[in-house]
Formats: structure tokens, C-alpha cells, sequence
């Protein structure tokens, strides 16, 4: 048991990681009480039905009220005009961080509003499901995975080390890292994944040879695997590609050019460098296994319905 | 129970599908006397040793004799060679069939070694794990996954039927089609998938700019995905996009083209474009659960290392 590291938490934003975080927070007792916003008053109405934090407020704003951490929960292209209505009625010494898939865009829009006297330390959690809303929450979803924090340069060590006991405390590992570093390495453990996975869809579904009742059909074949990550939250998505558009890019730019070479391999019959290529690839999940990053079960231990 | 079917299968190739179809034969009763054949001396050692089969030879002429069932379970590129040795020994009435992903180059290479007193019937169990070798095979592999069958022009009805039945009591559904369809269908739900995962476990392999390390810390972000398939037999895998070179090709054009859509709206900061393609594929993975090939549970209901 941790104990409690913030008095109160504010959480804006009470999706799939913002209702995980009030599960966790709760039940590892890391906050004496916790207040939420949502913009859609569905999302409000469900928090309240469900219990899912102390107090819910219509606002932004009212929500931050006295709150020793604010977490930023909602996609990162609301961040903007959230922080400019937070900035004036931040506590002094509160913690503002958030846990958005991007972290230089996320300097860039919220920095500017956030006051003197607040310790302003961007994250972002490397944990997720395919679902998203007040429901899908869960106080696990951290146990294990790793939470990146980018503090700025100036930032205060002590508020960083809090924050850090706090991830520590729902269950995560943390590193630190530049924001500009995080969103490389974030493009290709993360973003160039679901854009890949978002096109084979996309690809599957327009093909006029085969119907979509055989894509269906016949996805244990490997193409189901993909549409996990292709049912995450559209805006969400949208918002990552728009703000982290450079490191995208260039990871996308190298992954068609990798492509381009096994599609000439195939279409010269080249099976060495088909067969070498595939071979590494077991190494590499072998390796995500060892650090617990991922099952060992064959076939991620799914359960078919029977 | 289905009852016995055939009263003597041999199973050419030992691997993840044929000890599979060794477990659920034997589960289910389909067969009295199960032979087995395997190149090499280490599979048919482990395949003695675990009892996997009731005969195991140490050639494939001298698995099929007197065989009412012979499956092909190696890899496709194996296959002419093995047609050939076992053509003149196969018992006149016996039913001839495969487990591989493509099916025209099937036709194309076993057909000819065919004697004309032999059924002849290409399949594809559209079923696997990323495991491969004699110990990864259990009896559920093929429970509600499909079967398919394509039966040439000239098939006798009477084996097809048989041969569904088989299938049917390995709890799988079957259906039939020409093997050029297959070989289209596969490629965009099996063949496709698998050459992108390959390529991308390539890519981030090669990043200078993120560490192995990183990579695999932060997998959980959605790359760890594509790692599952990434880590199938690179042999099998070889063989099927040398042998199934113009659908892969097709498919993968496609791809490249709606990935360059994707590239473009990055670009220009289209966030329409973005939003309304990553909002076609929830309901791809709602049909794909409701049709029993996928899990409902979120991450696949994965249960992280604690």
C-alpha cells in the first residue's frame, strides 16, 4: 500500500484512462478525493450513476477547484482550450499532467496557459484496450505497463518524484524522456501500428473480389488480429496523427520502404530475403514476452466462443 | 460423436496442423489407425515420444500405404516433391487433400502426380497459432474456425462429402469454393496481414533514432500486436507468398494506395479524412466477434505477467 500521495485529484476527461485511474486511485487509496468533468453531459450522467469519482462538475474549471493534481484525460486535441480555461483557477503548487499518446504537441498547446506557481509535468501511460467511455475502466490497466513522464527542463524534481510515486503506486514502472524522444519512439511502438491497422481494414472492407462476409469469415487467418486495435476511439486517433505529424511521417516513410522491398521479393520469387526477414521477427516477441510486456499463451490465450 | 470416418489417416508433416489433427482425431474418434510422417528425425522423435501417432515412417511413401485419408500438412513448397514420391503408392479409392494457405499452386503441383483411381481435394483449415512443431498441436485448434474446401471440376461428390464430414468432426465449419477465390479471400484476410506484420517488426528492428529496448519496453502501445504473427514459421510463410504472388500482389497495391490516402491526410492535416476511416472499423471487429472468430473480451482478454 502506498498511501495517499495527492489530496485531491481532478480528473478532466473520464474515458478509458481517466475511469481507470479513479478505480486504481480508489482502490490503492493514492487520493483522499477525487472530482471529474466530462464534456458530454452521457458521460457525466453514467460517472454519476456508477459511483466513478466524488464529485462530477459541468465545467472544466470548477472541476480543478483546489485540486493538488489535475490529469488531462480527454483527446489531445481538446487540450488547448481546456488549459486556457483551467490556467486562472489552478491552485498555487498544484501538479497539471496528462496522459495524452503525444507529448510535444501537448508542450505546445497547454505550456502557454499554465501559471508560474504550477508544476506543469506531461505523461502518457503505454497501456490501453481496444474500448473506450466511463465503463471500460479498470483499476489494472497500468499493472506492469510503463508510464513515460517528459518533465521540462525547469521542472521542480520534487513534484516530478511525487508524480512518479503516483504512477508507481497505480501499478506502472515510469521513465523519463524528452518530449521530442517520446513521440519518435511513441510513432513507431504505437501510432504507425494503428494507422496499419486502421488501412487493412479499410483495404479489406473496399476489395470487390471478396465480400465482407468473408473478411469475416475468414479472419482467424490473421486479419482479425489488426481489427483490435482498428476499434479504438476515432477522435482520439485523429487527434494523435494531426499532432505528432512529422515522427508519423518519417516512421511511415521507412515502413513503405521496407515494404517495397518484400514486394519485390515476392514478385521476383526472392524466398531468401522473404525467409531471412521473417526470421528475426521471432527474437523480437520472444524478447516483449520476457518483459512481461505481453502473454506467452499461443494466440494471446484467446478463449474462441464455443 | 461424429464416429469413425476414415479407417486409416496419414498425416504428412508433423507440425502445428498435423499434431493437431492428430489431437482432435484421436479426441474425437474419426479415425482407427493414425500414420505420421515427418522429414526430420527430431519431429518424428518428438512425435514417438509424446505418442502423437499410432505409425510414425521415415518416408511419406511408406506413411500413405494402405491410407484411406492423406493430408499434406508441410509447408506448400514441399509439396510437388511429395506428391510425386507418394503417387504411385496411394490405395485406389484413398482421398488425397492439404492444409496449406494457397490452393492454385496446390492444384498446380500435386494434381499432376494424382493417379486417376484417387480423390483429389485441395483444403485450408483456416486455423493456427503462432507455434509451430509437433508439441504445439491441441484438439480445439479447428473448434468454430472454417474449413475450405476446392474441390476441382471433376471432384466425386461422394469423397467431398466425406471429406466435409471429416472436417465438420474436427468441429470446424466448412465451405467450398475454386481455388482461385480461396487464394484472393486469403490473401487480403491472412497472406496481407502476415507480410505487414513481418514489415513492420523489420522496420522498428532497424529505428536508429529508438533503442530494442524501447521498442519492447513500450510495446504494449500496439506494436506487441503485430509481434503474434509476426512469429509464425517463416518456412510456411516463405512458401505461401512465393506461391501466391499475383492475389498478394493485388492486395497489396491496394494497401499501398489507401495507406498513401492516409499519408497525404497526415500531411495536410485532414482530420476529416483521419476521422471518418477509423470510424468504419468498429463495426469490421463487432461483426467479426458476432460471427464467433474473436474474442469479445477487451485486449483479447489477455492477462499481463504479474
Amino acid at each position: 500500500m502506498t498511501g495517499v500521495i495527492y489530496e485531491r485529484v481532478a480528473l478532466i476527461g473520464l474515458g478509458l484512462i481517466g475511469s481507470s485511474l479513479a478505480h486504481v486511485m480508489r482502490q490503492q487509496k493514492l487520493a483522499n478525493r477525487i472530482t471529474g468533468y466530462a464534456r458530454s453531459a452521457e458521460t457525466r450522467a453514467t460517472a454519476k450513476r456508477i459511483g466513478l469519482v466524488d464529485e462530477i462538475h459541468e465545467s472544466a474549471k470548477a472541476a480543478v477547484k483546489d485540486a493538488d493534481l489535475i490529469i488531462l484525460c480527454t483527446p489531445v486535441g481538446a487540450y488547448g482550450k481546456l488549459a486556457e480555461e483551467i490556467g486562472p483557477h489552478l491552485k498555487a503548487g498544484a501538479t497539471v499532467t496528462d496522459v495524452g499518446s503525444v507529448k510535444s504537441a501537448v508542450v505546445r498547446d497547454v505550456g502557454p496557459f499554465m501559471p508560474a506557481n504550477v508544476h506543469f509535468i506531461p505523461g502518457h501511460p503505454v497501456a490501453g484496450t481496444e474500448q473506450s467511455g466511463p465503463e471500460s475502466g479498470f483499476a489494472e490497466l497500468f499493472l506492469n505497463r510503463w508510464s513515460i513522464l517528459t518533465p521540462l527542463p525547469d521542472s521542480d524534481k520534487a513534484a516530478v518524484a511525487k508524480l512518479e510515486a503516483f504512477w508507481r503506486g497505480c501499478g506502472a514502472n515510469v521513465e523519463t524522456m524528452t518530449p521530442e524522444h517520446h513521440d519518435m519512439v511513441l510513432a513507431i511502438t504505437s501510432h504507425l501500428p494503428h494507422l496499419i491497422a486502421y488501412n487493412i481494414v479499410a483495404t479489406a472492407a473496399d476489395i470487390e473480389d471478396v465480400t465482407n462476409s468473408e473478411v469475416i469469415k475468414f479472419s482467424a487467418g490473421g486479419f482479425r488480429d489488426f481489427t483490435r486495435i482498428a476499434a479504438s476511439d476515432p477522435t482520439m486517433w485523429r487527434d494523435v496523427f494531426l499532432n505528432n505529424k512529422e515522427a508519423v511521417l518519417e516512421t511511415l516513410g521507412r515502413f513503405s520502404e521496407d515494404l517495397a522491398l518484400l514486394q519485390r521479393a515476392i514478385r521476383w520469387g526472392d524466398g531468401d530475403t522473404l525467409f531471412n526477414l521473417f526470421t528475426r521477427s521471432r527474437e523480437v516477441r520472444r524478447s516483449i514476452i520476457a518483459a512481461g510486456q505481453e502473454t506467452a499463451a499461443p494466440d494471446f490465450g484467446r478463449r474462441p466462443k464455443e
